[in-house]
């Protein structure tokens, strides 16, 4: 397929010790879905300088784009900005852009610019800044690795300001067809069909409701044609 | 720490085009930390088997548990057990205790136990099954890989059963405190602390409600007296 590829790390010890339940993954698929760009992994590691950087080192070099989430605050926890910077061997200052907006938001706050608040403006060298529309603290874009907050509002946020930028594919379509047999019933001729269509995507997806069993058949592609040619020999076989 | 270390690995491409949610890891989180073993990383990969042996491969040398979820199921596109048994190099068969399982599940329900069917009992040599309660197709656990079913109620009740089994650590305790202050205002002095108790993990997690920023803060560790006396710093600091 020639659709780019992407994959999502997020960084946080919270996710990992089940205290909060990451959203921004699941976001994130569905804005890259809709623009064709592939999600091909996604990665939870630690607040851990080097689960960091070998994971981002990882990441970048097997897709066209990575994004992360999480670790830009101004905690002591928060050590993404640094992370990156060392996974590409570059220097990272408290930039005059990133310092200046800051300055302004807490002065419009009537909140001090301290030192902790200053910390949200350590940028990579050679990073271009990523809008944040919500709290002002921005994120960045360093090569191929957009760099986001973690809190849902902002990421979200952040994700919208990144992905018109970034070159799609055609948009990743997808068809499915709920069927009240159970996945042992439709299984084979369901991987016959499969077969016949390798440049689609088919998976299957089983339910229960009420006690009976269900499945959702989806097929996914980027040929709106050969989706409908192989939606029609599914309706055949199950509709 | 001494606590045993795992990893969780999602397979499936319903998790990365978005169109499903997994719950799977937080589940397993939580699980994990009540136990005291350390979730370190998570990782969703496609039902693609190079990406599921490379994972598999990688996390298993890594850490002490792995733990599956997704794929093991009849169609076409449940390719998980094939991938682990070349990942570890060994034979997979359609072996016969699973088969009886399955057999006697199938007899009851009135329904054929046809070839899709029978392909949920291909487990890789050397391998021990792990109890499915809900819908009998079993997991298994091949060397420290915990393989499991992707519906969020059969893998919670696999979970349940392998669990006990395990060797956990001292339980991972964690005490917070809410703020009503934003990040930046704490963060100096709650970095400080954290510099003062190198044993435990310091997190803080920003809020806003009703417009007002808060933020919660949360100490992780295995000792109850250090935790309290960090616990007791904070309340003075912020309480």
């Amino acid at each position: 397929m020639s659709n780019p590829t992407a994959a999502m790390l997020v960084i946080g010890d919270e996710i990992l010790s089940g205290r909060t339940r990451d959203t921004n993954t699941n976001h994130l698929a569905q804005a890259l879905t809709a623009r064709g760009i592939r999600l091909m992994e996604a990665r939870v590691v630690a607040d851990d300088q080097p689960a960091i950087i070998a994971a981002v080192n990882a990441l970048r070099g097997a897709w066209d784009h990575v994004f992360t989430s999480g670790g830009i605050g101004p905690t002591h926890d928060d050590i993404t900005a640094d992370a990156i910077a060392a996974a590409f061997g570059v220097a990272i200052t408290h930039r005059a852009d990133a310092m200046a907006l800051l300055q302004a938001h807490y002065d419009r706050a009537g909140l001090p610019f301290n030192a902790a608040r200053q910390r949200m403006a350590r940028i990579p060298d050679g990073a271009t800044l990523i809008d944040n529309p919500v709290s002002t603290a921005p994120g960045f874009t360093l090569g191929n690795v957009h760099v986001m907050a973690g809190v849902p509002r902002i990421f979200e946020a952040m994700v919208a300001g990144v992905l018109p930028a970034l070159t799609g594919g055609d948009p990743l379509l997808s068809q499915s067809l709920r069927v009240n047999r159970g996945e042992g019933e439709i299984a084979g001729p369901f991987g016959a069909l499969a077969a016949d269509f390798p440049d689609l995507s088919m998976g299957s997806y089983p339910f229960t409701l009420n006690g009976a069993h269900g499945t959702h058949l989806v097929i996914r592609g980027t040929d709106a044609t050969r989706l409908n040619s192989a939606m029609a020999r599914l309706q055949d076989l199950f509709g």
